[in-house]
């Protein structure tokens, strides 16, 4: 490198650093045009400084390395809290300006970017997704590197950097991420560059691998598959020197191996390159701080001068801080960036803050969804036959895995479910990436599989948000019972997704669709702790422009809803359905009619007349509970025959809401003429049972709303057993409604009576045989 | 090793598939002392087979070396859906049969034993609270190790061994947990032998470690901080020898590891030995079902051969395999267990079913907690001053730990918040754990330090977990929303405690205590994705025996809530506070009787006379909702004198449930009186408002509450700002009052418009200044 370039990189680097600081302090007066003065300095100095230099460091040397070889490239950053320094690139780079043109690259510009900076009506101080170039916002940690490997699937040209704290190294989910190695394909996907950034401290204690010998840490890394190199320093000549090298190194490395891989068809799995940096946190801020160390110290994570506007001292501290990144050599008298800070920014796309690939939008291409008659299932009456609704999406899933061989825009992830969940028909289509070893007994296995099997429900959620942020399609199937694992991550995609919403320049992604599967009803063979039926209760507390839960009561219904998720936009749909043989109850053509209102009355099977008041209402979301209110409706028509009973299903549970709290939700008027104004409404709920109020609580009919669901009661044990044991069952459903119509006073006594008598019946008979009732197991729906 | 020693071993092992191998199948003829037939077998088939016979080789020569060395030692069984593999040795060292004595160690326990087994009435079919010498459940994997730590952490004297399932190895938690090593304090706890278990496969994938060369899983396991010795083979034999070997080593290991930490004052963290075991999944099972391979793959992962009772072939290759095992060799007549199979196993409390640290509540001791008039702020008059009530709280922990000094049965985790969330007291008590290397700028660190600091949520709660159901106390402070991270992980810990309640022998341990600080209305420096209150609504679905959820409103009624909680056994306490500087409402005989009654009117704070109904109920739950209401309350005394405002405050969140759904839920009589049967309730509550509605819609106030609460709408801004995004402050619950009480009609309008006039100001008055109105920064109560 010559010593010119090395001028500009520091001057880059030196002008993000200065950008840094500017925005955590300075509330005007950005170029120092004059001596600081309290009133230029921010009333509540917030923010996160430790990070920002070494963010600063990394994005200029892609900046260089990027131009050089105009490679593609993006960066994910888990630092995400130095906002200020990824937000200071974008500004250098124009991208900020061209995304919000009042942020212009001047000093009014400047000025702008420095107040808006996490202040009331500006920006967050985290990369988020106003932060152009982002697809990670990086304030809750551990998903970086699943990100980065999600960016890379089926993106051939890209090189993925992703900086990696060594706070948030700590983490599970990243810990999980290094092995993503094992599923990059050199030919078809692009690659990561790991950048592990040790910079020693988290908030207020030393890092684990900050503070590993050399060698062990190189064990480390090298057992996740990776070759470190290292870049070691608190001298920025030197660092710069070694940045660029290493930079070089890795680009070559990855080209290599890609090259092997793509025209000499290798198949080993090489170990990619890696950056571990190692300078300073706070490098360049105050050394010291009322006499502590502050530099290379957990002090510097957030605000190392705190008292700026009061102290004197702080505030001559800071102007000095600032100044020594000698501004007037940075920026000309107008603000904008001298031509040397410049040199190294790349052109167009190819600026970090610039990639189509963090606005997935751009790229996205409507995903080939088939016409579902094709894989309907035959249904000339209701409950005549039985399929397995996953498998019968299946092979829907697998036309579309088929058709999207060439464009490669469309995976599944899953903990090592795939065919457990019924989905195997997939397995025509694709196989399952996997790099490392196999077995002549192994099956499906493929360098270029479009499945994706690992057993962490993190890695499969941050690998599918990487891919669908890039504007690719994805279906993540998961037991339902731990997909709360995911349950903060899914917290942070749909905050990232409500806010992109807002943004006019974030063109929409495909929505993360999850397929909810070996649900609490049925887990004959892992009982109590693989029962949890709560995630749509988590969502649902979350923006009700991005969530949307469905209970597909059978295959048709199943297919329609997949539908709709598949072809939508900036949603996360949680569709909720079992593997097991279920009843087929609508056609192809009800179940999209039925799916399209999301909630609607089933005459055929009730009593009541269309367009009379039924004496009560019987509800159901869910398979097995719709399968229980079936059961439920023909007793009652064989022992009460007069009774008018009406049957609703519902599939989109946010239509139990007001209009005024989700999209979806049902007028007044619809909701009445539904469920009545006053009727008992005996409800059998998929999960727990407490959602239903919290949804419908404002209704008219609330106070004869009784909701029957999952109260935590289960182990291994048979699937009817289940439903009784948390009175959801088809008997109890009977009794409900004998306690709750007053128009049967005593006269449904025998019938109530014959109904306990069959609970009781029940509870020897399993405890004998091990099995349901034949009456249960052998029942079907009769018209 | 002599052969009569091996042959003994192998007897116990082949003793334990044979029972393993039962309890799937058989339903009678448990001794095989006549042909099977197929009403022998169970009618569903039902459990996990791969794992089993790796599973009872670890325990057969855990056995060997506990015995042979008279060491107290714990396994965690990471695979714990092994079940019938833990389930027989247990009844083979008869453990089990004096757990339970009709499952004794004859022919008819053996027959009960196998009946019992994933069938209804039974047993579950995982590892579980049932199980005796068991801490982990294994059903959501991820956990063990962190487990294991737990529980080896403060118990010097034992050796907790830790099973790994190579499916298991791929989750984020365990593969954070490695790093555990740089936690564990050769002098003052105990050690964990990880035993990676390579059978091969998942449910129906190859696993990524078992994958891996040699050298290179070597490299990843030496960089994690351990020494790999590995045991590889599938003659049962040849194995035999290599685990007994490897045993002995890690055990001498580890002893030599103790000893120079303890007697020669080493200071080197050491590589602490592991055991790596390769055997086949399926081991000993059918080689071929089919036509198809399945020793060895994952197709032995549940029950190898399905079709036993109708399939002729299928019911005489189960007997074969049955047989295979010499039955008759290893059980006498009458089923007992014969001297040889018994050989290895260890006496009394050696026995790893017998271990009194798996039922941890036989060993806890009270914890000395101080009087908490010590720590206790003075309160003169309500409002009158400020403290941050997390410091406070320091201040009573810090006692607690210095109290525990002898006994060390008390930790505080955390990531790597304890000081950032005030509680940096700790630190004049005890330090930071951590082995791994240090610098002189370092504070607080320390080898035998009892607060824990990782930037891991998970593994902060597998290690609280691992201690505490070992019979030790502790406390979890996390910052609010990312508390989510350990949703799923809380789950387990639930459903464990619900079973375990039921159990009588399991004795009542230390309750789980999170302090949730760092809440969502003060994330100033970190915005949107840090804001999260919904932990509440997560755990409120679990059982109501277990969960406790809190919101003290101030710094006494914090210290009183942890009291109760640090005192409690069985339950897991949720204590959100802030860590802010905020009003001290109650003095600390006050706080003790409304945190005794949960929920009470705050008369000082209201213009309805007691024992008088009043206009309007004004209520808060959370300091922060304490604090807008306090100010509205002021308002409308100020505005609105002749309204009869009745400030109600909630510290426990369950009392607004019926008696019937939690033991905590007020009577009808006692939540009428306080928020009266038809007046207006405001409800200012600290998360999501749909909560509320949820626990109280059975109430008959109910159609007139009106909650305000976090509705996810948030960013950096500042703290006043926080409310009026989301309606929860003062002006607006004035507003609120004067929409919802019919008595104002329009008198108040004037007021209602000064309300609306300041959030307007509010509005332009933040977007200039960065700071919140001098009116709401200012503001204090006077009565």
């Amino acid at each position: 490198m010559t010593e010119e370039e090395l001028r500009t990189l520091d001057a880059h680097w030196r002008a993000a650093n200065y950008l840094a600081v500017g925005q955590i302090y300075l509330l005007a007066n950005p170029l120092l045009t004059e001596p600081l003065r309290p009133e230029h300095i921010k009333p509540r100095l917030l923010g996160h400084w430790g990070t920002s230099p070494g963010l600063n460091l990394v994005h200029t040397h892609l900046n260089r390395v990027v131009r050089a070889r105009a490679h593609q490239a993006l960066c994910v950053w888990g630092p995400g809290h130095g906002g200020p320094a990824v937000l200071a690139n974008s500004w250098l780079e124009g991208t900020y300006g061209e995304t919000y043109p009042d942020v212009s690259r001047d000093a009014a510009g400047m000025g702008r970017l420095f107040r808006q900076f996490s202040f009331p009506g500006g920006v967050p101080s985290h990369v988020a997704p106003e932060t152009p170039g982002s697809i990670h916002e990086g304030g809750e940690l551990g998903y970086s590197l699943a990100h980065a490997y999600g960016a890379a699937f089926d993106n051939p040209d890209l090189v993925v950097a992703c900086v990696v704290g060594d706070g948030e190294a700590e983490t599970g989910p990243l810990a999980a991420s290094w092995h993503s190695t094992k599923f990059l394909d050199p030919v078809h996907d692009g690659a990561v560059l790991p950048i592990l950034h040790l910079n020693g401290y988290k908030i207020a204690n030393p890092a684990v691998l900050a503070r590993l010998p050399e060698a062990e840490l190189d064990e480390l890394l090298r057992g996740y598959g990776h070759e470190p190199l290292h870049v070691t320093g608190d001298d920025p000549r030197a660092v710069h020197r070694s940045m660029a090298r290493a930079m070089d190194l890795a680009f070559d490395h990855i080209a290599a191996i890609q090259r092997a891989a793509r025209e000499d068809g290798c198949q080993e799995r090489a170990a990619w390159p890696m950056i571990v940096l190692r300078t300073p946190k706070g490098w360049t801020g105050p050394v010291e701080v009322d006499d502590l160390p502050v530099e290379g110290t957990w002090r510097s994570h957030q605000v190392p001068l705190a008292r700026v506007r009061e102290d004197p001292g702080h505030l001559r501290e800071l102007e000095r801080w600032l100044r020594s990144y000698r501004p007037e050599e940075l920026f000309d008298t107008d603000g904008a960036p001298s031509a040397q800070v410049l040199e190294c920014v790349p052109d167009g796309e190819l600026r970090l803050g610039a990639s189509p690939h963090a606005n997935g939008g751009l790229l996205v291409r409507d995903l080939p969804v088939p016409p579902l008659e094709r894989f309907a299932v035959a249904v000339d009456k209701p409950g005549g036959t039985m399929h397995e609704p996953m498998r019968v999406l299946g092979g829907l899933l697998e036309r579309v895995m088929r058709d999207t061989a060439e464009r490669r825009d469309f995976r599944v992830v899953g903990p090592d479910e795939t065919a457990s969940n019924r989905l195997q028909d997939l397995f025509q289509a694709t196989g399952k990436a996997w790099q490392a070893g196999t077995l002549p007994v192994d099956e499906h296995l493929a360098r270029d599989g479009r499945v994706m099997e690992v057993l962490s429900e993190h890695l499969c959620q941050g690998w599918l948000e990487g891919y669908l942020l890039t504007g690719r399609h994805g279906v993540f199937s998961c037991y339902e019972a731990f997909i709360h694992i995911v349950d903060s991550m899914v917290n942070q995609h749909i905050k990232w997704l409500k806010i992109s919403r807002s943004l006019a320049w974030r063109r929409p992604v495909p929505s993360l669709n999850y397929l909810l599967t070996s649900h609490v009803w049925r887990q004959d063979h892992n009982g109590f702790s693989h029962q949890d039926p709560g995630f749509p209760d988590h969502v649902l507390n979350k923006s009700p422009d991005v969530v949307r839960v469905y209970f597909p009561p059978d295959a048709n219904t199943l297919l329609s809803v997949a539908d709709h998720a598949l072809r939508s936009r900036d949603y996360v749909n949680v569709i909720v359905a079992g593997k097991q043989p279920c009843f087929d109850w609508l056609s192809m053509d009800q179940a999209r009619l039925h799916c399209a209102r999301g909630a609607g009355i089933w005459e055929w099977a009730g009593t009541a007349e269309t367009g009379t008041e039924p004496d009560v209402v019987l509800a159901a979301a869910g398979d097995v509970p719709t399968q229980e209110v079936m059961a439920a409706a023909q007793l009652l028509r064989e022992h009460l025959p007069d009774l008018a009973v009406r049957v609703v299903n519902v599939i989109d549970i946010a239509r139990m809401q007001p209009r005024e709290e989700h999209p979806h939700g049902m007028s007044e008027l619809e909701f009445d003429a539904l469920f009545t104004r006053d009727k008992p409404v005996i409800f059998a709920y998929h999960g727990y049972p407490w959602l239903l109020h919290r949804l419908a609580y404002r209704r008219t009919v609330h106070p004869h709303l009784h909701v029957r669901g999952y109260k935590e009661s289960g182990t291994t044990t048979t699937p009817f057993d289940m439903v009784v044991r948390n009175d959801l069952d088809r008997y109890r459903l009977v009794m409900d409604v004998i306690d709750r119509v007053p128009v049967l006073a005593g006269r449904a006594a025998p019938v109530r009576q014959a109904m306990e008598d069959v609970r009781t019946r029940h509870h020897a008979w399993i405890r004998e045989h091990g099995t349901d009732l034949p009456e249960v197991a052998e029942w079907t729906w009769t018209s």
